[in-house]
């Protein structure tokens, strides 16, 4: 079974590279989709949830919301184990796909999934958000934001693993989008992504 | 003009990827060629020269050698001012090449070279060190002198640059070879390379 689990700084192009390897592989794709699928689980809305697992801290939460009534941290974290077995579940259907962020790349493991890790420099970041999220945050805020939601993907990750969020060491390749086209970095990105799963194979 | 550098860690197979790039793309190849230049120019032993700059650390050296008599840092630094000088003039040819080590890809910043990292599982990289190299170094020893190996590439570095050796940050892409073979990693490599340069001219 082929796994690609895209890991990714906010406003790399990150999502994008994942969903157009899916495409050029003709494999399944994965990132809001786990977001529908715990919210029916959850009995709990799709923009509260996803705000919660990707934009907010691990300590700042309503303390309620929909029929839950559990303290934010609990919620958190009861909704974080949650995500993992429904991650862990498609993994278990044996069909290849491609996973963005949700920290895939460790909870897979057993998989010998080809883990990417997708960064970029901040000026890009910063105008990617802009391009594809009008926004009337200043260049400080925006900074600020792409900081904060980066550290968010580092503490849910660091609940799993040992290895630091971003750390090369945990990835099969690292790419900086800074001055490249996503879609050719694609094309080259599946071409690697096929030499390890041969790889692996062997 | 086209320029790759190829930062790596010790027994990851850098080199072997450099070399093989190179031969795929059909341009110069630096390595070992340095360090020749830098025998010539400076009347030292190519040998002696070869460990100052890739085995020993910064602070231990012979005070004299060869016909130079200087202390050992001030003579080391010296020898790093020369080398970067020589690859500065290797830039200045204006023909494509591909450079392994040596800071190339802080010193040649100017001419937007694609700056890859290549690294490895210490396991694997221990391996290749076994295979290339017959030693009798029990494996700790050899993990630890894999380390400090590093730990002076990343002092060499340090000299030119602010960006930490080996921070993804400062790299187009960062290659894991464990589990890949060089040989196929050369190929897609030497894509994303072609890729990063048509993104420059465009």
């Amino acid at each position: 079974m082929r796994i690609i689990t895209v890991s990714r700084e906010f406003g790399s192009g990150g999502r994008e590279l994942g969903k157009r390897l899916a495409d050029i592989l003709q494999i399944n794709y994965y990132d809001r989709e786990i977001i529908t699928m715990l919210a029916e689980q959850s009995k709990l809305d799709e923009h509260y949830l996803e705000s919660v697992m990707d934009n907010q801290t691990f300590r700042s939460f309503p303390v309620t919301y929909g029929r839950t009534f559990l303290s934010g941290q609990n919620q958190a974290v009861q909704l974080l184990v949650q995500q993992h077995n429904i991650i862990k579940a498609i993994a278990e259907k044996k069909q290849d796909f491609v996973i963005v962020g949700r920290s895939a790349d460790v909870l897979l493991q057993e998989y010998h999934p080809f883990r990417l890790f997708v960064y970029a420099e901040m000026q890009d970041k910063q105008k990617r958000c802009r391009a594809y999220d009008k926004t009337n945050l200043s260049d400080k805020e925006l900074q600020r934001k792409i900081r904060q939601i980066d550290k968010n993907r580092a503490e849910c990750h660091a609940f799993v693993s040992d290895t630091r969020w971003g750390d090369k060491k945990g990835y099969q390749l690292c790419v900086n989008t800074s001055g490249m086209e996503i879609k050719q970095l694609a094309e080259v990105t599946a071409e690697f992504a096929k030499t390890y799963f041969r790889g692996c194979q062997a």
